[in-house]
């Protein structure tokens, strides 16, 4: 069955979010993304009259309501749980894709669109990282944690998740992630006790 | 005095690791990079053969090899003020540059190039990393954490400063900077007292 043409939109978007997540912002093109969805480019840009940099901004946008809605889900486990289960996601994620799939949300936060100022990704890509942290915050203070402390243990869970994964992708090696990962866990568990 | 004509092959490279830290690897281009060292664009071409990707790789490892040098002039203090010390440049570079500046080795690590494959600036990327964590490892085992340890918080000190950097040019405020280097610190203080 072929893709309906209702759908090309959202299929677009979510193929613009795996693109910005392999190899960044300015390498994603609308064209490549249109071939991914299986959507014809004269519609993508129908649809998208911002043109590249509105695609991702709203690919920034899906990714991380995704990944906000998996840490909702995970984390109605327990904190400690929730975060092992996520980070066993990432870990999955990395070595699936032979570490080529990042964070789109990593991407739209720290590259300049060549041809776009001021980024609307990098908006969005704020939005998201806040949207993340309240959501780790919360489980944490459900957990038991003081909230100044649960707040910047959030922050240092995505960041230092954001550069593990960045660091795999580069040594092309799932070992800086696995050190990561079992600092947080054991930081999660210990104050959460 | 205008520039040495001797000295434009360094300053080419030392101006594309900056503008790599700025806008990212593929926005950073050979024309402007030439334009920021006062080297003619023919010299440029002439000193690196391998073109962009070349000077990518170069202008990485020199990025890596100057943070090498400072974490080892101020480790040298001691493992607890030694990074108190460089988190301390991280943040004012954050800070000057209005958020415009960050990691051009994350940079390497994370974009794909839009015309070459494989990458020679993630390559160089892999090798800072791994020079960066044996420095702040050998550090922490200096201050007397073990050794399996130590190795562990190197990667997390350097993944999470990577990951708060970024989340700080997403959200333009330097609140996640401040919030991971706390809980470093006190990682670093706790363990080794």
């Amino acid at each position: 069955m072929s893709p309906r043409a209702t759908d090309a939109p959202q299929r677009v978007v979510a193929a613009a979010a795996e693109m910005l997540a392999r190899v960044g912002l300015n390498a994603t093109s609308i064209r490549e993304v249109s071939k991914a969805a299986q959507a014809p480019l004269g519609s993508t840009y129908h649809h998208f009259p911002g043109g590249k940099q509105e695609l991702l901004a709203r690919a920034t946008t899906l990714a991380g309501d995704r990944v906000d809605a998996l840490l909702a889900r995970l984390l109605a486990e327990g904190a400690g749980p929730g975060l092992q289960q996520f980070l066993q996601r990432w870990r999955e994620r990395l070595l699936d894709s032979r570490f080529e799939a990042g964070c789109p949300v990593l991407a739209a936060a720290v590259e300049v669109p060549v041809d776009a100022h001021p980024s609307a990704a990098r908006d969005a890509a704020a939005a998201v990282f806040a949207r993340w942290e309240q959501r780790l915050g919360d489980a944490l203070v459900q957990a038991g944690h003081a909230p100044a402390a649960a707040a910047a243990q959030a922050t240092l869970i995505i960041a230092s998740v954001e550069g593990a994964v960045a660091m795999c992708r580069a040594t092309q090696d799932i070992a800086p992630f696995d050190r990561v990962a079992a600092q947080l866990l054991a930081m999660v568990e210990h104050r959460a006790s």
